[in-house]
């Protein structure tokens, strides 16, 4: 009698029972439920710091990028100032200083990534060339570039700005 | 009889038991766990997602601020090149346009958030000023700047460079 009573006493000493029995089992599940409720809270506090680390992180790295950008430029003006202060000496060499400058400008563009560009003859291409006009021009192949009116600057869809061009009419 | 039986059926036939007994506990604790699980694996999923979408938004935004601040220069160089086209004819008149050029490239640093700074008579500040000299001039306050020999540029902890100074004499 006393072994067909057992089933009955589990929910009354559920802390004594053994391993086999559903209600340890329970227990067990209790606790693992538990902690993977914690996995999956700790979890959750793991994205939310890493969307605060994130924002932070966009901000810092758009700040070094513009610092780094901007002090790519600063020789650029140092050596623009350079040059105009001997300009009431002599203004032909301190011309000479100023288009120094004006190519070094060019090579500080191609170094942040942004080469500059202005063939003409090669063919019309809509992903780096402007169009400000058509000529009709007989010895030019047709959608060539014939005048370029500003440089382009950038390459491979990092392009800065497109160049400004007169292209030759298509053929009819 | 019957009702005193009922206690003994719970195990053979688990899914028709009613939820205060202990195995429907176990089957509903197994579920709840197998939906936690679930949550947490989404949550590491998600962590994952986030981290490589980041990756992609840092150099995204690396790029973008590049080409902007690049772009700022852009009309620096445009004029530039503008002032020189005419050195043949005047070049006094050309050293005034790159004078104007000078001043634009100041202003882009400034909208940049570097404004220029080349103020003397102020007390040295170490996080703004670079001693490149000293001067014992008995006119000039002690510690302070005497005079600037490259302007600074930027303010606030956006420092871009700091002002390359000639400071007077520390009192003794």
């Amino acid at each position: 009698m006393a072994t067909e009573q057992e089933p009955m006493t589990p929910p009354e000493q559920p802390g004594e029972t053994p391993s086999s029995s559903p209600v340890p089992e329970a227990d067990e599940q209790t606790a693992a439920l538990d902690e993977m409720r914690d996995r999956w809270r700790r979890a959750l506090a793991d994205l939310d710091n890493l969307r605060k680390r994130h924002a932070k992180e966009l901000e810092r790295v758009r700040a070094e990028e513009r610092a780094r950008t901007s002090a790519a430029w600063l020789p650029v003006l140092d050596n623009l100032e350079r040059a105009l202060a001997h300009s009431d000496s002599d203004p032909s060499a301190v011309l000479k200083g100023v288009e120094a400058v004006r190519d070094q400008a060019v090579e500080v563009l191609r170094g942040l990534g942004y080469p500059r560009y202005e063939e003409t003859g090669v063919p019309f291409d809509p992903t780096r060339h402007e169009v400000v006009g058509v000529v009709d021009t007989p010895d030019a192949e047709p959608n060539t570039v014939a005048q370029v009116v500003s440089p382009g600057y950038g390459a491979d869809g990092k392009q800065l700005r497109p160049a400004f061009v007169v292209v030759s009419k298509r053929q009819e």
